[in-house]
């Protein structure tokens, strides 16, 4: 469900294990937790950037590498609520903190939210947030078919 | 309108043939039957990834190549019905099946809904829906001066 | 807060004086004028993509070298009027023509508006549009702790 997408310059985030163990956090903070949805659904794309193809202000980011993240959440809509939107920055924060604020990049994420039922994973519609399918999905970590309740 | 953002990985996609084949049968989802839109509003990116570039749950995509689309909708917006949101997904997977499900790739896909009047096209607005100068722009397949009813 | 996402093919924008250019122009578009938004808010990534990657309608762009631009809005949410949207459109076109129509390039846009609770730069909430702490973050042009008000 979630998607994100870390547009990160050249020489952020070359090795493998970097990109591992960042979403690693990332999928913690869907698949732990009160949401506890399936680790599958965390998708995260790092598109790397060659030098001089990310303006700041009109500057090329050629001083402190800058990352970049942009964030589509589907399967779970928040309740619009200051604590609750807050609380999710929070945890988002806190996941990349050792990943990019602790090296001394500069960075800037936003989340969007989509439409649910505009939402396919191997052609199923995936099961109700908070089911026993879900829950399926979760324990397989895997879409499997399943009964839509009538 | 729809923009479709294609993240595959490297060995996917890599001849001309199978990318055209697959745009082609999405441009047929929305210039065939019922929207018979233009087709030059159909634009398909495909954004190649190396390997070692997508997380699926903190794990590298290094098995089953992974397809994740991200398609954005602007010339309509589909009615918030259960109903009408399960046929477009039905008609994308079935667009998708040669080129993706066949070829024993694993995909995900979801649709973003954006506001059509923050849209242009080589200048214009595009004209209103079902109207005879979108009729026009259909005919010659590409965007022309058109007068907006007053 | 505006995220531009600039689609181009190879050959377009390919020396660092153009994409500076055109992303300078952008900045003012939001920096200037009413909005009056920090210059670092405004992040510009172009997104090159080889030969053979774009489909309009079903055809590989390898004539006249299509634009794709997506834009993301998060720290102003239009007021939904169509002289509002139609001139923030206009203001995008006069930004874009002597980088893109003047090129001869084809060109398409659109804006997607995103919640702005769900937006962080360097670990901050940013401050309230049009706040003190705004103008603050304008003139140092840098995210800087604020105290928010209670």
């Amino acid at each position: 469900m979630p998607l994100w997408n870390i547009y990160h310059p050249e020489g952020t985030f070359e090795d493998n294990a970097s990109k591992e163990a960042l979403s690693k956090d990332i999928t913690a903070i869907y698949h732990e937790g009160k949401a506890a949805l399936p680790k599958f659904y965390v998708i995260v794309n790092f598109i790397k950037l060659p030098q001089n193809s990310t303006y700041i202000g009109g500057i090329p980011n050629t001083g402190t590498p800058f990352i970049r993240l942009k964030i589509d959440h589907i399967a779970v809509t928040l309740p619009n609520q200051d604590e609750v939107y807050n609380s999710m920055t929070d945890r988002i924060d806190e996941a990349l903190k050792p990943h990019i604020a602790d090296k001394g990049y500069d960075w800037e994420f936003h989340v969007d939210e989509t439409e649910r039922r505009l939402w396919r994973v191997q052609g199923f519609n995936p099961p109700p947030h908070g089911s026993e399918s879900e829950k399926l999905w979760r324990d397989l970590n895997k879409a499997v078919p399943w009964e839509e309740a009538k």
